[in-house]
């Protein structure tokens, strides 16, 4: 019935949806899997793509030719540049979106892909092979073979929710779990955990009195995720801010005897940066109020998202607590907030490549591997999609480095460090995060993207301009001088002190009350010059200017340690023959295999002595 | 955690969202319970909405102030007028519509009535306190409390899905089924059966021939389903018409041994006018080829709905047969058709307001009567919601006559005679069809939903106008004679026979050749005439020209019949008083406690002899 394909993948959320892309834009013929054609793409839990970190992920993404970014262009109700008061390398783009129309417009892509099948089924076993994945076993006893198998099962491996004392099984409330598979998987020597998230009640937007909070519009000049110019639709929605308050924690603390989360139903460990409103109270017990974001679930809708509240109380308490929350008091829900637990597996059983190490072909990618998170999940889609691509066709691996891109940092921290809890990314766990900006992930990434064949030309040249176009603003600013005489009255505005004499533009520039604005303004053959650009490449080069001197330091770390961690281990070592290595680092790089010398050092117990006695035998 | 409510309405298929809305506009505190808010007024099998006498529902559910057509009409793909060879009784609107906007629009429709809340949950239970419901406790044990209570639960009570050899519960494909309330409702006294149904597999729109297909188009001027003004999408696509033939037959056989259908795994009947692909070449073996509509799933999208293929037979099956069919030589599926077996409440225990005799204030629309249709579904849930929110509050209920609309034959028959299959609506079923036209679904029951208070004042004037400014236009035709001499070269060309002196217009208009826009050629002052008027308003001119005698008699036939019709029986009246009865009859009378001696004439057993006894014993 199904002839071979190269790629089948499992699972049609966001990591699956960019699997499947990216193998079918690579040229493998792929075939997708999902248990339900009418819910591919579902945003299960918040209607908003991007955030701190997580809008640098989308933005990596679409550099690398994924469309997690377009796909939320296209259905941004609202959309807001984050920390725009902090230094470049934290402006975070964020959308939110329309939620139906999200899932309608991935599944309208995907079908344009044209080698992408689709199969509406249940995966319940990998086909193995001599240590070789040959394809999957359907719930149908469909046996459908390929060469590589990608599998993003989200939450849905044997999946269970909880509301308060009442569990029943489910991927996501009221859709079926997946069973088998894991339980295969486990049989073939695979380890799985319990992993928990949770979601938050949606409430019914016309019985909220907004005039009890915050506006929060988006912003009056809207940005982007895509590069790539995409018709975006301009009106937006507003969004609201409320807090929570003592009632309202008293209230939610007389359901605790029945949360699951503390009489100790839920095993497995929810998302530290993402908790429940009953774990916040918890923790954070000196804290009177937690902020609430009131989030329109699409266009016309009047769902609402109370995001912050996520909770698997009883819902009579969750109903009871959010009445009390200042705009809530005549609120009536839609659907209660709930936990999910599900199987996940710890990722140091993967490669970089997001290949598992026990079975050759096979990648995981998404929640499957411990993640949380939208943007998390689709850039390990993406990578997985390329590599089981690359893997069958003998073609180099795609492996982001740390200094190159988040998406790197992820999955190095996933299979270097594993996770036992759901893994979110923050720009603090990137050690260069300065060269990890939004504004340059298309000069970071596209050119490796066009290597690959998942950029265009077209793409590559826009990449090339911004590069040279930029670069000559900031040569005009270092060779031009501005008059002090023009300068001066706006500095004074701008409360900067005056300039004693004519000077380059650059060094003006650099002051960090000063935008290339003002220079402008007093300077012509500049707003001149400045007409013929983009005003993508105009911020460039203004970024460049001002924190030229940092990027140049952060280069230096990257260069430094660029020994290291272009180091190459072979994967198949012998550490045993290092007999001056500590017990522990012996036992952790067998079990992870370390791509580099720089991977090495990352994974917890390998000593600075474990890698110098590394470092001493690799030299010889 | 809720307060009471006026009309909870449970499960948000096609009758449930009639239900709730119909309920809500007419006051009543209405609760929509759903397993999934993702999943409102999904068009669980064809994308399609009318069709013979299915359309006219739509038509009458649109004048009754129901939304089934304004919603078809806002997410229409195509629309053709079926049967307009035919005299007007036969002309039937249908359309194709896209499936995720369709569901779309519902519930956003549903959202802007305010006395709709939502909540997404199962029932498991229904409240009765001494015979009468008072709301529901569902699958989270929540106790939520009603006046009254409709169930729509589709296929849902139990619902075993059958693809082949294998079998699963489930709902809908990927969606969960109910458990739970058919045991309570059959512990307090109902009988219930199973049915089943099926639908089409689903196939990828790229890996199809339509070269080898027949292009079927849309009306160039398109209709509507709504008499009210609604913007209509106007760009229409494509389907296509192809066959089946030995080849595909011979294949389908190779499976029966495996259909669940004919092995007897599949208890309950299904719907014998829309048959499996299987049964039809079962039953009827003579006959070398089916046709098959290729229907798109909706505007962007690449998914095809096999209309005239339900199957249940192995997936394998499915796809080597579907093969054979031309332009399916490369057929891809999406997903496999698979049939469903469910629960329902056979209907003579019913009302026919809809409330059941067991329980007051509980009602049941849709599958759960054993109807097969969007259409009948529809217009039940309509019905029910009314005649809900009636009870509640002592008003009069609403029950159509079957001399008045095809929605009172439904309902009628569903009541009187029971059905042990599922009930799908044909013209046939109406005995005075000619008076049941879509064009005057409007005329029949604007009137009576305007008293109700779900028509507007202005919905009804436009009524009046229709009435008013088309007799207008027919006092024209019946006072105004064409000039022989003026028309006889246009009816040459129509192939009528000469006129051989000026006569009236009315005249010349019952000829079947001749239409108003010819008459309109020969005599201008008519054609100003008619530039005053809607097309509309025309269109039911001419209707009442040309078949205004066939009306006539049929109003005189209902008149005859009105007697009995009207004739009402005390539903607390003891047929055993009279022993005259035959004894099938006493049975059957006491079961269904006709409303009137029309509808005791057509329960089955009940002979003109028994009839007769009964009208000698009411008369006295």
């Amino acid at each position: 019935m199904f002839s071979k394909y190269n790629v089948i993948v499992v699972g049609a959320g966001h990591a699956g949806c960019e699997a499947a892309a990216a193998a079918a834009n690579l040229g493998s013929k792929v075939l997708l899997i999902t248990m339900n054609m009418g819910t591919i793409a579902q945003m299960s839990c918040n209607p908003a793509m991007g955030g701190v970190a997580k809008g640098q992920i989308i933005r990596e993404i679409d550099a690398l030719g994924g469309y997690s970014g377009i796909i939320a262009d296209k259905t941004t109700i609202q959309f807001r540049m984050l920390n725009l008061s902090k230094g470049p390398a934290m402006w975070s783009p964020r959308s939110q979106n329309d939620r139906m129309r999200f899932a309608e417009e991935w599944r309208l892509q995907l079908e344009s892909l044209s080698n992408i099948d689709f199969w509406q089924d249940t995966v319940k076993e990998i086909i193995v092979d001599q240590g070789r994945a040959k394809g999957v076993i359907t719930s149908l006893g469909i046996r459908i073979e390929a060469d590589a198998v990608v599998l993003t099962n989200g939450t849905f491996l044997n999946g269970i929710i909880h509301i308060g004392e009442k569990k029943f099984g489910g991927g996501r409330t009221g859709e079926k779990a997946a069973t088998g598979l894991t339980e295969q998987l486990i049989s073939i020597g695979f380890e799985s955990g319990r992993m928990k998230t949770g979601t938050p009640p949606r409430v019914d937007g016309r019985t909220l009195d907004y005039t009890k909070m915050e506006e929060q519009w988006g912003d009056e000049k809207r940005g982007r995720f895509s590069y790539q110019s995409i018709d975006l639709p301009q009106e937006q929605r507003c969004c609201w801010i409320t807090y929570t308050n003592t009632n309202v924690h008293d209230t939610l603390k007389e359901g605790f005897e029945k949360s699951p989360m503390f009489t100790g139903r839920i095993k497995g460990l929810g998302p530290r940066y993402c908790p429940s409103i009953e774990d916040k109270i918890n923790r954070f017990a000196e804290r009177d109020r937690h902020q609430i974001f009131v989030e329109p679930e699409g266009w016309r809708t009047h769902e609402i998202y109370v995001n912050g509240f996520s909770t698997s109380l009883p819902e009579d308490v969750q109903f009871k607590a959010l009445r009390q929350i200042p705009g809530f008091e005549n609120a009536k829900m839609f659907r209660p907030g709930y936990a999910i637990e599900y199987d996940y597996f710890p990722p140091m059983q993967l490669d970089l490549t997001l290949e598992t190490k026990k079975v050759k072909n096979l990648f995981f990618a998404g929640q499957i591997n411990g993640t949380t998170g939208y943007e998390e999940a689709a850039s390990q889609g993406l990578i997985a999609g390329i590599n089981a691509h690359q893997r069958i066709n003998d073609l180099h691996e795609l492996i982001l480095k740390r200094s190159e891109s988040y998406i790197g940092v992820l999955i190095d921290d996933l299979v270097t460090k594993g996770t036992e809890e759901p893994y979110r990314m923050f720009t603090s766990r990137a050690e260069h995060r300065l060269l990890l900006r939004q504004d340059n992930a298309d000069i970071r990434l596209t050119p490796l993207a066009h290597q690959l064949g998942l950029a265009s030309e077209e793409a590559l040249d826009k990449v090339k301009t911004k590069i040279s176009k930029s670069d000559e603003i900031v040569e005009y600013l270092r060779k031009t001088s501005v008059e002090a005489s023009k300068m001066n009255p706006i500095l004074e505005k701008l409360s900067s002190s005056p300039l004693t004499q004519n000077i380059k533009m650059f060094n003006v520039l650099t002051r960090p009350q000063v935008n290339i604005w003002n220079l402008a303004e007093a300077n012509s053959s500049l707003k001149d010059l400045l007409a013929d650009f983009s005003e993508e490449i105009i911020e460039q080069a203004e970024i460049k200017v001002k924190y030229d001197s940092y990027f140049d330091k952060e280069i230096e770390i990257v260069n430094k340690m660029k020994k290291m961690e272009d180091k190459e281990i072979n994967p198949h070592f012998d550490y045993n023959q290092l007999i001056s290595l500590s017990k522990e680092a012996r036992e952790k790089l067998i079990k992870i295999k370390p791509r580099t010398l720089g991977q090495a050092s990352r994974i917890s117990g390998v000593s600075p002595a474990d890698v110098s006695v590394l470092m001493v035998h690799m030299s010889n």
